[in-house]
């Protein structure tokens, strides 16, 4: 029986497509959530809070449609590799959106005091998650392990500002009592943040994986251990 | 041809028996974390601290031994979700080994300054995250939705714990500049473990989507419905 690879290309291609769009979805629900703390607009947190929705949707529907591939066509080497791969950055992308509501809580309750400072680290923090998930997907599509690679470094700049901004928000706590409650809510943001840049961190090194066969996951780069 | 299908329930009882060893070993060092805090050990902390390699080398394992059993015996139906969802449940529990280094580090952090009060919640919270977990990988090997609902239960009891000594904390904190620092690591811990309680959830989720091919995520349970 000849194998219905025209449908199955098809079907892992449309598979791959709603992934992208739910990255596309979680990545846009970050963005709105730390832009309504920033202009502190409780509204658009209202909005993020609210609409978990669509990201839900989706990674039932990627994970039934990996499935069913996996199922249907049982295929090979490099594809397998692929729809593991997708059924693995699902959940990272599902946590993710599960993140922007986490960001959007801490910053609903943050907006209800005076800002604590003008927010400068945190911003700079979102740009780089964002950043980092949408490279990592990108690197996904086209499989691309030097920009996932990319990916893997950018994670250390996120880390040297998550404790930059540890270490200025605990100053002001201590000096303030007032600002302990809204400080400890930047202090979770930026926890929130730090860690959609490991989710993004993940499909990174299931990309090189994916690609290479090669598992990079808990090994030093080779410059380090040269 | 005819399938080898013993050596399929082999390598297939191989792999669930691996997960099951991370499983056990993620928990222990939630365990002996949690201990170090509250017996204020450091060397106890810093095994933790420098033990992450034993989980991780099982991480590559499970995953490449589930990635051989797809592409060698190409499963169907039930076998094909076990072993999907055995993809899953080991990402969750390898960041349940990150979790524990996590809580040993805000741990070594924490006995560094005099206590800021008697702990209570948070050793009840990681016995609660510990059963959790246990109960999730139990309801995986013995197929048990049962066992696997009352993990999804389980978490509310731990968010609750949570908010607690969140409000207790904070309390402090505003009260005492000097327990400020000491009382966000706790703060910290407190979320650790709650996080490995959503890991347990997502387990008990993946295991009631493998038995009955029925999605729970996302979805309120029958009785919030009605």
């Amino acid at each position: 029986m000849e194998r219905p690879v025209r449908h199955f290309q098809e079907e892992l291609d449309t598979m791959q497509g709603r992934l992208l769009a739910m990255g596309g979805l979680a990545e846009e629900r970050v963005r709105e959530a730390v832009h309504g703390l920033t202009t502190r607009d409780s509204h658009a947190i209202g909005n993020v809070l609210r609409g978990d929705e669509p990201v839900n949707r989706l990674h039932i529907e990627v994970d039934e449609r990996c499935f069913r591939l996996l199922a249907l066509y049982q295929p090979m080497a490099t594809d397998l590799r692929a729809i593991v791969a997708a059924v693995k950055i699902n959940s990272d992308l599902e946590r993710v959106g599960d993140l922007a509501v986490n960001i959007a809580e801490a910053a609903l309750r943050y907006v209800a005091h005076p800002p604590v400072k003008k927010l400068i680290d945190i911003p700079k923090m979102a740009e780089i998650a964002q950043t980092m998930l949408r490279d990592a997907l990108d690197a996904y599509v086209r499989r691309d392990t030097a920009l996932a690679h990319a990916v893997l470094n950018a994670d250390d700049e996120l880390d040297a500002l998550k404790t930059q901004v540890f270490r200025d928000l605990l100053t002001y706590m201590i000096k303030d009592p007032a600002t302990v409650e809204p400080a400890l809510d930047l202090i979770l943001i930026s926890r929130h943040l730090e860690r959609i840049g490991d989710h993004a961190t993940n499909i990174a090194e299931d990309v090189i994986f994916m690609v290479s066969a090669q598992d990079v996951r808990h090994h030093p780069p080779a410059h380090e251990r040269a």
